[in-house]
């Protein structure tokens, strides 16, 4: 048996986090890490540009290499899955290719993430695949150089599917989108997704929206892919990209309290689980959002978030979650979109009254070389003229993530539409106006309200 | 006599952004608007770029046409100087080229700006230059496109400064800066000025510090301007921006009340002088600051701002402004350095005992090409654990300007450092990193206090 402190399992962003803040403000306590296979601290989001060529090798991928890791003292057991938790006595039983293991611990923290949706269509052996993990990234790019796929039928729009769609394009490949959703890009509203739609049409992937994946067949060469809508699609390749499920089937046995709609673990501010001692952070976890309350929204920034508050109050020290705000940000094709808050569409589910306005503005003063629109989509509740969220669309040298972020940061603290012209942001003509962008999308929102 | 319900005196940002304000909250109201000159609306920010050529045509510096102006149905009297105000019967006296007017009003904007300081040196008829108006632009471009002058000397280093000693080195010119202070761009710490004056270096720019100008003669060519530390620099048109003065008098005459060190006019948040119907907003007055009280700190960002609220407030709105925080950004020579806040010093200055952290930052996942360091370096208060100021540094690729903008939004609403992280900002391989560079460099910090 071994014993430790702090026990985590999983060893992706939220059990680094974790691991890291707790041993920043602990240079004693003894944390031992669990970790499914054999890549710590992997940068997942960025296996889309491993796969594009960007990232020339993926070891690159790594946040920090395994002995940046092993310098804060974390006994890391690599390929180790764990089995089973035992609340009461505080032990995890887990196995790895020499046999069983126990480990007894003080706190123990479950951080592992989340596993990708299945299609729900059988479909013939080997068929499909996802993108997940860095075994799944050495599949498909051995795929990818192996087979020479010339035709890949991409299944979801979200991010990850336009990335990786990208990526095939740029390798060459043929790229056909199955979306299910009315437009691509669903986490902004449908007239901001219809531009990136455009984006990619003008790069020739075939972007089939509104229809699902009814039928796969193996074909003379590759498979045959029918939808809802009676299409059919040839592809030598398959790839599953359609969000995300929580892992939480070990926190499940173990007895946890979990949300039954998503089956995702439910957690306080400080992490904690229902289970004494046992504390979950990341995909697998109901996330506090700021405005919508409670709900599943599996992101890295909030996996990070969440670790470092779980590294903290596992030692003991008050730490607090303060929630998100569903910021989001994607570059297609040198097309950047970034939202934060609440669509028009999750403003009125939500119960909001949304008033919306969408704004085409200089990036900066038109009258200095290469100024470029950007547009801005920004969403109020008509009561009490609180900002509720963002979306913005623009180039790569037009500063949209970080303007984005800007509204993610007055969102954050609640402010109204009206309060958003009091921020002193900075000028010159080379990089804005004396009223930002922003502030000129707000003040046209304000003119709504 | 001309009678009006709103008078403004003054037809540049904050004239311009009252008359605005007030004709979008009430289409009735008569507004009348005394210019000085004959350009409304211009940038004078834009002069730099002017200048250096990458401003085609100097009628694109006009924010607004006159034409668009007009569509506001704003009464645009040019070239007319307001030379009198007479506070209890409500009128103004002006005279331009035609003879002596009266404008009675029911509220009166004075918003008359501020005039570039003197050099307090005695000098040949014509030997320096400012640069504050279109008519200083005029004068100086025909000085260069006439006289071609090979050596300019500029004195001062602060943005206007530096922004036309790049304009004069695209077109071939050698300049020399003199600079009072110990280093250049003092509105930084001066560990980040070193990195502009490194940049200036590097272009040829001859860059005198610790110095101030104690003689300037005629020469056989051109003049020779002699230092406080005897260095002797012949130069053929001597640029002074060394900053500005409130143009305070008309109000001063009237009975206003002033700031007995600046010459800066007395408002309050809703930019009312002591007089009574009589507002100013703009570089002729005190502007609240957030973390310093009163300031004098005249920006063109601010004076929109202030225009808008006494837009308002002239017709009985409420409107209140929240004070500023001194967020200012200059490129030079392609390096953007950006602030917000509280220098170190101007931390002590006010009481404060500052905390100090300065970070070097990928500003996005360096896997992905292009990655570029930002420089990031953060102010916070040892006891509360307020963030104070922020100043940044890096390429124009690098969002520094609008990440600078996160900070001054969280310094607005006062965060601490270690709230910081709890900000939901957006998240790619392409455009940041999990924590994003500003929340990177909040932990470096955090673990300093």
């Amino acid at each position: 048996m071994i014993t430790t402190d702090l026990l985590i399992i999983g060893g992706s962003d939220a059990g680094i986090s974790a691991a890291l803040r707790a041993r920043e403000l602990d240079d004693q306590v003894s944390i031992t890490l669990l970790l499914s296979d054999d890549f710590p601290n992997f940068s997942i989001c960025g296996i889309p540009y491993a796969l594009s060529g960007e990232v020339t090798d993926w070891h690159h991928l790594a946040h920090r290499t395994r002995s940046d890791l092993e310098a804060y003292h974390i006994a890391f057991h690599s390929n180790t899955v764990a089995d089973k938790i035992d609340s009461e006595a505080h032990q995890v039983l887990a196995h790895n290719s020499d046999g069983s293991q126990v480990f007894a611990y003080q706190k123990l923290l479950v951080a592992t993430g989340a596993r990708p949706k299945s299609l729900g269509v059988t479909a013939p052996t080997a068929a499909t695949h996802v993108l997940r993990t860095m075994a799944d990234f050495f599949a498909i790019e051995d795929l990818l150089t192996t087979n020479k796929p010339e035709r890949v039928a991409i299944v979801g729009a979200g991010y990850v599917g336009l990335e990786v769609t990208e990526a095939l394009i740029k390798r060459g490949i043929a790229v056909t989108m199955i979306q299910r959703g009315q437009e691509v890009l669903s986490t902004v509203d449908s007239a901001m997704g219809q531009e990136v739609h455009h984006v990619l049409s003008a790069h020739g992937v075939a972007v089939l929206t509104d229809q699902t994946v009814t039928e796969i067949k193996s074909a003379k060469k590759g498979y045959m892919v029918t939808t809802s809508a009676d299409e059919t699609i040839h592809a030598d390749l398959i790839l599953v990209v359609i969000g995300v499920v929580p892992n939480s089937q070990l926190l499940a046995q173990a007895g946890a309290q979990l949300d039954a709609a998503t089956r995702a673990v439910k957690v306080d501010d400080a992490m904690r689980t229902s289970l004494p001692d046992i504390y979950a952070a990341g995909d697998l976890v109901l996330t506090k959002h700021r405005l919508l309350g409670n709900t599943y929204l599996p992101l890295g920034t909030t996996a990070h978030k969440q670790g470092r508050i779980a590294g903290a109050t596992m030692l003991g020290r008050s730490a607090v979650f303060q929630g998100v705000l569903g910021s989001q940000v994607v570059t297609v094709f040198g097309l950047v979109t970034a939202r934060t808050g609440l669509t028009e569409a999750e403003a009125r589910t939500a119960g909001f009254d949304p008033v919306v306005s969408t704004s085409y503005v200089d990036d900066h003063k038109a009258y200095y070389p290469n100024a470029h629109q950007i547009t801005i989509r920004l969403i109020a509740d008509r009561q009490s003229g609180q900002l509720l969220g963002a979306q913005l669309m623009g180039q790569a040298t037009s500063e949209v993530a970080k303007r984005t972020d800007i509204f993610a940061t007055a969102i954050y603290h609640h402010m109204t539409v009206a309060e958003f012209s009091d921020l002193d942001l900075t000028y010159s003509p080379v990089v804005g106006s004396p009223w930002d962008a922003v502030q000129l999308a707000a003040q046209a929102l304000e003119r709504q309200l």
